[in-house]
């Protein structure tokens, strides 16, 4: 069969890999692919840390592609001979005072009752297991199942893949379907601009810092308003805002100011390390905050995954595989 | 008379054109002219705004120099057609709190003992003055006379007007001495690693920022622990840090953090300013804060020149041009 993927971030390749593996003819359709929010997520892989209330569907999605994780870049891994920075590192959600101390016991309920798997720490242990936690910490969760891969690697990887597995790859923005059997699209906040496709996702911003050095700690290190990702090479993410503001892609100063001041607060060596990166991601947001993922007629479409693109990037192209057939 | 000037800074080109004007055979040697400190530095022009204890003869140099730019720039907009960004806009130096206030009064008190022109103001009249202060401003001083260029532009100029004099320029570091009839060493922070010129010069990093669009400030703006600089073409830089860290260039985030929160501080719409560049300048410092402009022989230096070079440029150019006889 005849598949083009429209959009190349970490979705559609995902997708166009699967695809390819299979035996499908596939092309991808991107004036740069891995160039979009793929290239400014932090890769926090995180459903239990990120949990809303309301949301239960999407924790379940996020699960099951967080259970699929460790095969998916295992196989992408062997395949490419690439790292992807995949690292079970886990969550450590931290309070800076009492009324985050009470809003973290009841994160902790609302997980428990979802039968998920968190433990409260006391203070003193927070600074044992990462040291480089402000002396002030009043406590924390560790959410031992969450954790990180480097968007920037695995976007790298997927290329190689989708190379490998003979995906074509085309170099352009796309504004109308192109000719397949079928069409996916997957082009994150963009995917509404295809002639006929309709769709209810728009962009929102999100500005996040790349700094580099030793932070002192070693699990993604989660505030109420921050969340600081540390990864072995000695980059460090620190995001994110969220911000509805259409297609502005400017850095701001507020916005890089207020995640510097909560990082340093959480993790003060923060200061210390040098500042690379300011970089602004849209994501696909949908008014239900839950990917679509549907087959309509000969087209499939496979975006608005908002915060969770690099999370549900395996089980989605599990799903559009499927609706691909 | 042949005449080799080390280092392409505002410094060097200053005297490369005055030396080059009244018909000297001028080179310049510069791996990368106009790309060190004077491509970092905000252009205040500040002689009584950074007036210290201790440092009168410094002062007198920054007034004397103060005085002669407004003809040194149309000398050189004359010349080139280019702008300099020259803008005699006044400084506000604003309190934050009562401590700021008591540091200000003492601050006006020697000043007028210098017999210098501030005028304090109350805080209403500074928010009359520049409606985008904080509502929480104690009360400033205007210094009606402390100004701003934009070092890029003036470096631009500088370049034009000294290859219109007929300057050459030798595109490379300098490590020993060009034949030349004078060697003028104006090479900043790095005068010393001229084989055979011993200076007592040492860099000191400045991190800075420029963010761009509508801050709602005129005036420069100096709090006592930074410094807003607000152009006509929508430019905004804010300064600056001063560390003794050798020659390290690195941004660090807390010293983004720490300019940020104390330009927001003191005008709170610099939260909304896009952020666009973060550089860091290594001043060349010397024991007392004050340059080295001397002869040695066929040597002339004139560096040292700290957190006044742009300011220095003009009176520097006149006193080498005496030296070089």
């Amino acid at each position: 069969m005849k598949v083009a993927v429209v959009g190349g971030g970490v979705i559609g390749l995902s997708i166009a890999w699967r695809l390819a593996q299979r035996g499908d003819a596939v092309t991808v359709h991107d004036a740069a692919p891995g160039s979009g929010a793929s290239h400014v997520a932090a890769g926090m892989l995180a459903p239990v840390t990120e949990v809303q209330f309301g949301e239960e569907l999407l924790l379940a999605m996020n699960l099951e592609s967080a259970r699929q994780y460790p095969s998916f870049v295992a196989q992408l891994e062997a395949a490419t001979g690439r790292s992807t920075g995949y690292l079970p590192c886990g969550t450590l959600v931290v309070a800076r005072d009492n009324d985050d101390l009470v809003a973290l016991d009841r994160l902790a309920a609302f997980q428990r009752d979802l039968g998920l798997d968190v433990t409260k720490v006391r203070a003193g242990i927070c600074r044992e297991m990462e040291p480089g936690l402000t002396p002030s910490v009043r406590g924390g969760l560790l959410v031992a199942g969450d954790h990180q891969v480097d968007p920037r690697a695995l976007v790298a990887a997927l290329l190689d893949a989708c190379r490998g597995a003979g995906v074509g790859f085309v170099h352009e923005r796309v504004t109308e379907l192109p000719a397949a059997d079928v069409v996916v699209v997957a082009a994150g906040c963009w995917s509404g601009d295809i002639a006929g496709v309709e769709l209810p996702v728009r962009p929102v911003k999100g500005q996040l810092l790349r700094l580099r050095g030793k932070a002192g700690v070693e699990r993604n290190i989660r505030g109420l308003d921050v969340y600081i990702v540390p990864r072995p090479d000695g980059e460090v993410v620190v995001g994110a805002t969220v911000e509805d503001k259409g297609y502005d892609t400017t850095v701001t100063a507020g916005a890089v100011h207020d995640l510097l001041r909560a990082a340093v607060e959480l993790v003060p060596d923060v200061a210390e390390l040098e500042l690379v990166e300011v970089s602004v991601g849209l994501r696909p947001a949908t008014p239900d905050n839950r990917p679509i993922i549907e087959r309509r007629g000969d087209v499939v479409v496979a975006t608005g995954h908002y915060r969770n693109g690099v999370l549900l990037a395996p089980l989605t192209a599990s799903l559009v595989a499927d609706l691909v057939r």
